[in-house]
């Protein structure tokens, strides 16, 4: 199999186990879970966080349940931010979104219970015992990411700066928690749950920062030119920012440094690299 | 130290340990997460798990942050449940509800903030390594006591049963969801940290179990004259469904069963029988 192949089967892995991971039934709770879940996605995260177990050579099944929960936490996220308190998003990945399909009421249950369903699936997930602080330290990091110093935090960025007190640092910031803080957690899964050395840890964490900032910058340089949404129109931008020239060699940029870090840590790391690169492709949606 | 004078006590290193674990800062959002957390509240799902840790000599200090974290998530819920497209309450425990103390996209992401920072309070608790699995079951169990099998899926009945649909047997699944799953999980700290022996283990269980239950009919029969909330006079309430003196006989029986379950476990729960036997006085708020 070549990498394209290779990924493709594991996205395959990733929608099997979400599909059994969800919760069943006719309720529109479960319904709408399962919608908002289930509706397409690249399973961008979920696949780091497998290629990142088979750089360091922990069993697929092992890592599974965390690809799952940081995929459940993503959705969560989305379905909350879509909410019309929030960005008011009628439409996610060309369906209509969970509040739309549902109910206001319906969605926000279904972001908690997405939420809560993460942590049940990492606090199941089998690692051998010897194994549980690491286990322990990666619900840790899961929670911080998903938090307010991560995802919350940066939504709360997104939704109170305006350009008049919006400045580098502060979207910079933004970009790193809103959307770095669960890319990078994905991708510390593998080093953390194989107990990494430090320098293959450290370029680990490069490569997912990088990543991260990498994955916001094209986000904003593809939804420049228009959006679906009303209130996320408002929303920072790093390629209004920096203005759409800077924002694509910043694309690059960090694309480059991550593939650098990962060529620094020596280990098999053909699939995040192509993870990286596939990045610069600007002509079609993640 | 009297019964009262220990748990007034222990309610004030709950209240020191929130402000401790909660974010400083003076973001909107660091504000409202401590406006909803710190306004008050009886502290009683955290008392309880202080309690069951004290009575199987568990150290206060292993306990507090599962205490906490179960406090936490009481408090998440209560914002999302005041949420305009749910209860609609401008009110709670006599002061504007999160959201109108705030705003309402605030008042959301307060909510998914304090969800997860109890699962960093649970993931970074000092636990002994050899006690790992422990800890790991009870994050489990407190993630699925918060989940669509516990509190959202009792939210999900509390809003889509009607008069037309409702039977003894969903509004006590719907009670024993919303309320009793994270008061029988705070119960349950003790004997899970503990490694109790099944019947000790089985004891607290049926207390739980009651303990929960009586504490929403409870509310129920203090709820049915009046209500400050719009949609929520409208929500299922066990005081109307069986009548206030059914409810009353109810309650009575659940405190005497929780009871009962203590004095078959021979543990020093004079506190838990304390908690318990105060679900009775219906002539002041909890």
């Amino acid at each position: 199999m070549n990498i394209e192949e290779k990924l493709l089967f594991k996205k395959e892995t990733i929608e099997a186990a979400l599909d059994r991971l969800l919760p069943q039934g006719d309720t529109l709770l479960t319904q709408a879970m399962r919608y908002a879940v289930l509706s397409g996605g690249k399973r961008f995260r979920s696949l780091l966080a497998l290629s990142s177990g088979e750089c360091f050579g922990i069993s697929q099944e092992v890592v599974l349940p965390f690809a799952c929960a940081v995929e459940l936490i993503h959705n969560y996220s989305l379905i909350h931010d879509d909410l019309p308190m929030m960005d008011d998003d009628d439409f996610r990945r060309g369906k209509l979104s969970c509040h739309k399909a549902y109910r206001e009421d319906i969605a926000l249950l279904a972001g908690d219970g997405l939420l809560t369903l993460a942590f049940e699936v990492i606090a199941s997930a089998p690692v051998e015992a010897e194994y549980a602080m690491r286990k322990e330290r990666l619900i840790l990091e899961v929670a911080q990411s998903a938090g307010i110093d991560g995802m919350v935090g940066g939504q709360l960025l997104d939704i109170t700066l305006t350009p008049d007190n919006l400045s580098q640092e502060r979207l910079l910031d933004l970009m790193a928690r809103k959307t770095g803080a669960l890319i990078l957690v994905a991708v510390k899964v593998g080093p953390i749950l194989a107990g990494a050395s430090p320098p293959e840890f450290q370029a680990l964490v490069d490569y997912g920062w990088n990543i991260g900032m990498a994955f916001q910058m094209r986000d904003d340089i593809l939804d420049l030119p228009e959006t679906s949404s009303r209130a996320s129109s408002l929303r920072p931008n790093a390629a209004s920012y920096f203005g759409v020239k800077e924002a694509n060699t910043r694309l690059k940029n960090h694309v480059q440094s991550a593939i650098e870090a990962l060529e620094r840590a020596s280990l098999g790391s053909e699939e995040l690299r192509f993870l990286a690169s596939r990045l610069l492709e600007l002509n079609r949606r993640k």
